[in-house]
Order: structure tokens, then sequence, then C-alpha cells
């Protein structure tokens, strides 16, 4: 029973079915192939060699079947992970050098770690923090800044490191005459011919079609002898197991962008997993073991000479439309990499560039969240400019700083919010006993010695001054006529000290004034606040009431010198 | 009329009433002897010869009375912002360098401009920022570090420079050997004097007092000689006007002090302001022309050899109760310290050192603020800690970092509270239209058809993972009886896209599963950005409801097959 809980893969293991052993098969293979392209490719992205992406497409895939939650997620190498491999350790390494090619590997340590500890700490709601409109802006960046950086290789040029899409752009303008023509023919054959397999029939895997025409191709034609550059000779045999060296200087120079990498895998990661599990519903998802399962799975990577992996869109996506009921399903696609990288890689020798580039750019066109960005600018204009700097910030300063720039402000636009919230004086609707914002609805009733105040946010520090002088203008709208100040209080959902000192304060000075203060609809947490710091005996309980209308009959029945009975309930706690 | 908006002193200069007059002058020369000793020890604490305290009380005060909005507020050099200057000045340059007062002045200069662009620019709100509980535990442990920071001219040693405490402490325990006891004896019979004059009479300048007496002592038996350190020859005669010198990298290296500064001192002064201002009510605060006029009054000090002041506490409080009713009391001030600086500076060669840090250690001990402490102990945990990490980080990490963390640690407290809100679940009040929190109070009603369910927060990116889990699970408890979903939306104060999304997904994965979704009390801008979404239209406007007992009754009118009217107001907007 126990050990379910930190090996989730026994709970299908124990109860395996045979009638699911199809489903797995059949996605597991498909997977795999699929797999083979895209890990090569993406490698290619990461500024590694293509071998490294299928070292990262074998142990980690395991690792994550074992200890995972979910059934179809496919782990393994996806394309946003590598590129910001490539922007953060391109930064410290000259890219395909040893250097670069040992700082890699450590960050995929570095990335397992720090998810292993976000998951044990159980900090898996840390990635609430990145919003839908910095999700996309970012990821539509992204995916062009990864698609242009494949411009070197469909064209068989060479260009200067660079993730700013200006930086690409420039190096490509100065170098576009170098062009190799037959490079680039074959990049856009491989790039129509994806497409019209896509179209044809989704399920095929057009990329693998293109690489083995690819191979073919060349090696028929000779061509890498007329300057169409190739995979080249790739070593055989399985990853060795390695312990990542490092010393404490390149760690702490790797920390942002691993905690970068940590966070938006696991956000790309988890995003798909639920996607999956609300269409099965027959297993449930953990935020934390998907965070330790990813970890390990990073963790497995590094000590088998993978780079940062994480649960990707496309594949799982195919590994669940393939029929994928188990975690076996990844297991058979990792079987399938070991069986290539044992006897198949001598194949991969004449496999043109331009093809894996080609791949590329296929899969991440589709990232490119266009629509999203319509609907914002229709629907949430503020949500709108999210995007919009995101997107921005990640395509022209940087991909860790677009992403970063874009949670943060975010979060700054959270709380600038709540220090000027939305304040609505309140009227009576005729013939009821229902009171509304007398700005919103026509011919609500409102009395000149009454005043009903709704203020539509939690009383913090933040906004205690904005609350107060709202309050005194429109106190001083009513004039000398009012004698009664109404708090609505049904939408303040938490109250702090300074909240509490600024209640105190406007109470004594309005009695001062000869101006009652009522309280309608407290809610529980700020009742509690209220008796703690015993703000509730100041004010009198008797003056809290459930509804409007009952504090304003309460008014009445004091004015006119008759007793009235607080309607007080008991309360358990 | 448009000139009283930039030169507020206008709108009591033309219409000056003589019975303002005797008010005015009585406070001004009370603050001005008050000045004379504050001034000078306040310069000490910023690390400055005493003399450019009392050059910083002189056109500063002017430019404020002209240009600011509060007619009490008595600006000059206080002690926190003092501290702030050494302890950023301190770490670039060594104190009491020509390097170091030329820095000083640059700072000023930096914190006036600031000051100023956030005013013009309308920034004031920014000073909202800083909470209760962190100014309270930011100010206790600064008044603990200046105190201290005196403890070398009390007893007459010589001390390394250091702002935290285990710092101070370390280094006066290895050189409290050196003690020079007629020092000591000096600086202790001071602050007994003060205090017993304080309790004599609380409107009488004990400080000055204190200050003639030592100076009598120290000429009369040249206790000068005996090793009592004292302010020495003092030039005399008014400030020359200057403009600061300045290079870029330095400008570069003072910024983030300049900005701790021009806040700090802003909330410290504009808290006095209100205060004084409740107190009178003849007269309006601006908090963005305050801004300007510090900023002005902080460029000017610049100008004529000052260091950064602001409104301080203690003198504002005297120059009130002595009667101040306009700005001309703080010309009359700066007037008596002109006349100072130009006829009395020789009487100050043999003020000892150890009066001037007894005037010091006399006026922080009050800003100690450990009721504040222990109020916040008892009524609000989560912000008693916030005090408790501010007080320690301020007193052990460093001077500014304190205040930042604090900040920092109260914004991210307000958000991490927003991403797990209270969730109620609703039940009827007995023979009434009443719903409240079925965990709250006793003997409510709930069917088992129906889940009504409040969410207490703003729905946004941070949360709607929590939203859609309490539901769900609160869903799950209900088991297969339940029919019905209604959401009250009273607490939910602002919506953004990812709250629309997760809404839409809601609602759409519920009707799947034979579960209706009606929506209580929505408020106006949840409404409107509901309606942008087309959310509205996808919900039905029939199944939003101005009260639970409303959608209730709808429901069973609905599963009875009978029409319902839905109760739909007129909307201005």
């Amino acid at each position: 029973m126990q050990l379910d809980k930190f090996i989730p893969a026994l709970s299908w293991l124990t109860g395996y079915r045979k009638s699911d052993l199809k489903g797995d098969v059949s996605a597991g293979l498909t997977v795999g192939v699929m797999l083979i392209p895209q890990g090569m490719a993406y490698a290619m992205i990461a500024g590694m060699p293509p071998i490294y992406g299928l070292y990262a497409s074998t142990v980690p895939l395991i690792l994550y079947a074992l200890l995972g939650t979910s059934r179809q997620l496919a782990v393994g190498p996806v394309a946003m992970v590598s590129l910001l491999t490539a922007a953060g350790v391109g930064a410290i390494a000259g890219v395909g050098t040893e250097q670069y090619i040992a700082l890699v590997i450590l960050l995929a340590l570095l990335v397992g770690v720090l998810q292993l500890l976000l998951g044990v700490f159980r900090l898996g709601f840390m990635v609430n923090f990145l919003s839908h409109p910095v999700i996309s802006g970012f990821t539509s960046a992204a995916a062009i800044v990864i698609g242009l950086s494949q411009l070197k290789h469909l064209l068989g040029i060479s260009l200067p490191r660079g993730e700013r899409l200006h930086e690409i752009l420039a190096g490509a303008w100065q170098h576009v005459g170098e062009t190799n023509l037959l490079t680039l023919s074959i990049g856009i054959g491989a790039i129509v011919l994806i497409q019209l397999v896509k179209h044809w029939r989704k399920s095929f895997p057009g990329s693998l079609l293109a690489v083995v025409g690819g191979i073919l191709l060349v090696w028929g034609l000779g061509l890498h002898e007329h300057g169409v550059k190739i995979v080249g000779k790739v070593p055989g045999g399985l990853p060795a197991l390695g312990l990542p060296s490092f010393e404490w200087a390149t760690l702490q120079s790797l920390l942002p962008i691993a905690a970068a990498i940590a966070l938006v895998s696991f956000m790309e990661s988890i995003a798909v997993a639920k996607a999956m599990q609300s269409r099965h519903r027959n297993y449930k998802l953990d935020a934390n073991q998907e965070l330790i399962a990813l970890g390990a799975a990073n963790i497995g990577a590094a000590f088998f000479k993978g780079f940062p992996i994480t649960g990707g869109f496309s594949r799982t996506a195919v590994n669940d439309q393939a029929g994928a009921r188990t975690g076996l399903a990844a297991i058979i696609s990792a079987v399938l990499v070991v069986v290539t990288l044992l006897f198949l890689t001598p194949l991969f020798e004449f496999l043109p560039n331009a093809i894996l580039a080609a791949v590329i750019m296929v899969a991440v066109y589709g990232l490119i969240d266009h629509k999203e960005a319509k609907h914002l600018w229709r629907s949430n204009r503020s949500d709108f400019s999210l995007w919009v700097v995101t997107f921005l910030a990640t395509l022209f300063i940087g991909i860790e700083q677009g992403i970063g720039l874009g949670v943060l402000l975010s979060l700054a636009l959270v709380i600038y919010r709540t220090t000027k919230p939305h304040v609505a004086v309140l009227g009576r609707v005729p013939d009821s006993f229902f009171y509304r914002n007398v700005e919103r609805f026509s011919n609500l009733e409102q009395r000149p010695d009454v005043l009903i105040v709704r203020f539509d946010a939690q009383l913090y520090f933040a906004n205690v001054n904005y609350f107060r002088d709202s309050i005194d203008e429109l106190a001083a709208q009513k004039g000398d006529a009012l004698k009664v100040l109404i708090i609505n209080a049904e939408s303040i959902n938490t109250l702090d000290s300074s909240g509490v000192h600024a209640l105190e304060e406007l109470i004594e000075q309005y009695r001062q004034r000869g101006i009652s203060a009522f309280f309608v609809s407290v809610k529980g947490p700020v009742r509690d606040a209220m008796a703690k710091a015993h703000l509730t005996d100041k004010i009198g309980g008797q003056y809290f009431f459930m509804s409007n209308q009952q504090a304003v009959d309460a008014f009445d029945n004091i004015r006119q010198g008759n007793d009235f009975t607080p309607y007080i309930l008991q309360t358990n706690k």
C-alpha cells in the first residue's frame, strides 16, 4: 500500500490487464519511431551532437514510467527545454566544445535535483504563477526563436551564436549569400513532405519518412560531397553510466537557468498530463509526485549522458491517440531507442542536418499562438499586454528574461489592481431586499442619511489609504444629512493589521462626527481578525448584520428610539 | 489660481491672518532651538561634521514651506535618514574623508531628483507598499542600531565602522576597556538631564539645556584636555552655493541607497503630515505635491552643502504643540539657524560629542516599538512574523536589506494567501433566505442535490487550479445526488483570462456529467470580463441570480418542468 505512493507504477503493474497490451505496444512503437528523429533534432537545438538526443530518450523514459502518475505522458527531449539549455549554457561555454557537453549534462542533474526538491517539499503550486498569457506569449516567441535558430541548417551556412531575434536575423542577412541551394532544396522538400503526410494521415510519422528519404538521397547521390552537411559518424552502443563532474563555481552559474528549466519544463509537462488525465479519469495526477518523477528522470538523464528533458505536447498526444493505457508504452518506446542505439546508428551517418531542421520547424510552427493573442485583445486588454510584453521580451531581450519579466509583471499587476480596487455605493432595487451598485443599475433607491459602501478587495496595507480616501469622498458627497455608514464587507476576503487599524480609526472619527458605522456580511476569516484585535468589541457586536436591509431597518429602529433585536447566529467556531 | 497648485504656500501667504502670527513665531523659535542640537547630532549619525547638520537646516526648510502642502510639518535632518546615509555612503568611501562628504551631498541631490520624479509622475502610491508591521519592525531595529552607533561617542572610544548589531557589539566589547570615564559621566549626565526635563515640562528644550551645560562644563573646567572629545573649531558663515560634482559610475552606485532613502523618508514624512492634517482639517494634503516639495528640499540641501532630510516625528509634534498655523513657522526656524551660523558657531567649539550622543540616544529610544510587536503577537501572527523578520534582518543583515526584505516578504504573503483562499460551502439559515458557511454556523440546511460554493478571492491565474480542485472535491463528497452547482461569486472581485478559461472548462465538464452550473451575485467588473469573453452567452444569461435562494428556487422550477422568470435588472452599462 505504502509502496504504491512512492512507485505509482505498481498500481498498474500489479493489475496489468491483457486488454491493455495491444494499445500499449502500438503506442510505444509509434512514439519510439517519432522519438528517434525528434530526439536528434532537439539535441541539435540544445547545441549537442544528435546522438545525445537518443541517449536522453532511454533511461529517463523508464524512470518516469515507474515514478510518474500520468499513464499517457511521453517524456523526452522537447524543443523549448532544449532552447533554454542552449541559451543558458551557450553563455558560459562555446557550443560543441567538450566543456559545453559536460555543462549540459551537469545542467540536467541540477534541473533534476531542483525538481526533486520542489516535489519533496510540496512546492508544486509554484507553477501556478505562470499565467496563461505569459505561457502563451513565451511559447510563441520561443517557437519563433527555435524555428529561426535552424535557419543555418536549412540554408547550409554558418552563423554566430545568438538567441535574440534581431541577432539571428542580422546574422542570416549577412550570410544569406553563402546559401547551399542543394541543402535548402532538401530542407524545403522535407517540410513539404511532412506537411503533406500530416494532411493525409495524422498518425503517420512523416518526420521518420523524411529522415529515411533524406538518408537514401544523400547516400545514393553522394550529395555530402556537394556541400550538404550531414550528421556524420555516430558512435554506436549505449551511453556509459558516468558521474557528472562539477565545480561549485560552475554549479552556481548554472543555477538560474536550471531553476527556469525546472519550472518551465514542469509547467509544460503538467499541462499535458492534466489534459490527458481529464480524458481518461481512471487514475489520479499528483503534481508533487510528478515533480519527483521528472526530477528522477532528469537525474537519470545526467547519469547516462542525456540533457534536460520533460513531458512534451506532440508525442504525448500521439501516444494517447495510438492507444497508450499504461506506462508500459513509454518503456516500449525506450526499448526501441535502445535497439536503435545498439544496431542502427551507422544508418544515421548520411542524415542531412537540413532534414532535422525541417522536422524542428514543422514541429514548432504550431506553437505560435496568434489565436490566443487575438482572443485576449478582444476579451482582456490587460492580459493582452502581458502576452505582448512577454512575447517581445522573449524575442528581443532573451529567453529566460522574457519569461521572468512576464511572471514578475503579472504578479505586479495583481498587486497593483488590489491597491485601487472597485468601490461600489449600493442602492435598493425597488420593492425588494436586494442592494446593488447604483452606477450599474438604473432606478435604485438611495436615502440621504444612509451610505452603503462595498469595497471589492481584501483590506490590507497597500490599499488602506485608498479605502479611507474613497469612503471620505463618498461621505463628503452626502454632506451633513449622512447619519449611518454601512460597510458591506461581503467582498473583503481578508483583513490584516493595517486594515484593522484603518477600520478602527475610521469608526472612531465617524462616531465623533455623529455618524454610526454598521457592518454587513462580514466573512468568517475577517470576523476572526476583528475579534482577535478586539475591534468587534469596539464596534459593538450588535452592529454586525446579515444583510443590507437588516442594517437599514436596525438603524431606523434606533433612530425612532425602538429596541432592535440583533439577529445573531450561533457559530461553531 | 493655477499658481496655487505649484506653490501651495500662496494659499496661506495671500490671506495671512494676524491671529496666526503669535503661534507661528512661538513654534518657529521653539523648533529652531531644538533643531540646532538635533541637526548637529544627526549630522554625526550621517558621518558628517556637525556643522553640516546646520547647513541642512536652512534652505530646505524654506523650500518645503513654499512647496509643501502640510502647514505643521517640520523638515530637516532626522535620525533614520541619517543612518541610511551613513550605511549607504560608508560602504563606498571612508567616513569623514572629503570624498565621503562630497558623496553625501551628491546623495541628497539624487534623493531629491528621485522624489521630484516620483511626485511629477504621480507615483506617491508606492509608499503604500510599506506595511505597518514592516515600518514598525524596521524603525525599532534602526533605532537600536542608531542608538548603539553612538556608543563610541558616549564612551569616548574609537570603533571600526559597522551598522550591524553583532559588529557594533563585538567592536564595543573589544574596546570597552579604553572608556574615558569623564566622557561617559558627561553623556550619562546629559541623558538623565534630558529625561528629567521631559518629565517636568514636555515642551522645554532639554537637549538645548544639555548642550549649553556641556559647553560651559568643558570650557570652564578644561575637560577637553582630559580626553573629553569635543566638536572643535567650527567654520562660521552660511554654506556656499555649489554644484555637487559627480561621475556616472558613482551616481550608479548611489542609486539603490538613494531609492531606499527617497521612499523611507517620504513614508516617514507623509505619516506625520497626515496625523497633523487630521487634527486641523483646514487644508488638504496632496501626496504627490509632498513628494515634489521634499524633492525640492533635498535638491536645495545638495546645493547648500546639506545631506538628505525629511519631515520628522518629534520636531513636527513640537511645532504643532507650540502653535504653528502656517509654513511661516518653518521659515522662522530656518532664520534662527541662519543667525546661529552667522554669529554663534564659535560657541560650539567646546561642545562634547558625548552630549550629542546623549541627545540622539534619548530621541531614538522612543522609536523602539515593542508595544506593536506585542499587539501583533496577540492579534495577527502572520503580521507578527513580518515584524520579527524585518526587525532581525535590519539588525543583523543590514539597514536597506532589512526594509527591502520586509517589503518583498509582505507582498509575497499577499500573493501566497490568494493562491489558497478560503472556500465556503453555504447552507440555509432555517426559516430565512440567508445562506452562510456551514462550517461556521450550526443547524444550517443543506440539500443533497444542491452544492453552493463561495470562493473568497479574485479568480486568477495563480488560484484557478485550487478553485477547480476545491470544487471537484466538494462535488465528489456530494456524489451522484448532485444536480446543480451554484457558484456564489460575491467575493470574486476580479476575473482574468485564466479564470474565464477555468470557469468555461468547469461548466462544460459538469454539464457533461448532468450537473447544471448557476451563478449568484456576480460583481460588475466580473460580469464585464465574462461578457467580453462570451462566457455569459455560454452559461446562459438566465442562470445568473441575485441571491442563493433565487437560484435554488429557479432550479426547483426547472426540475418540475415549470417556467421560471429570471429576475434581470436593467443595467446602465
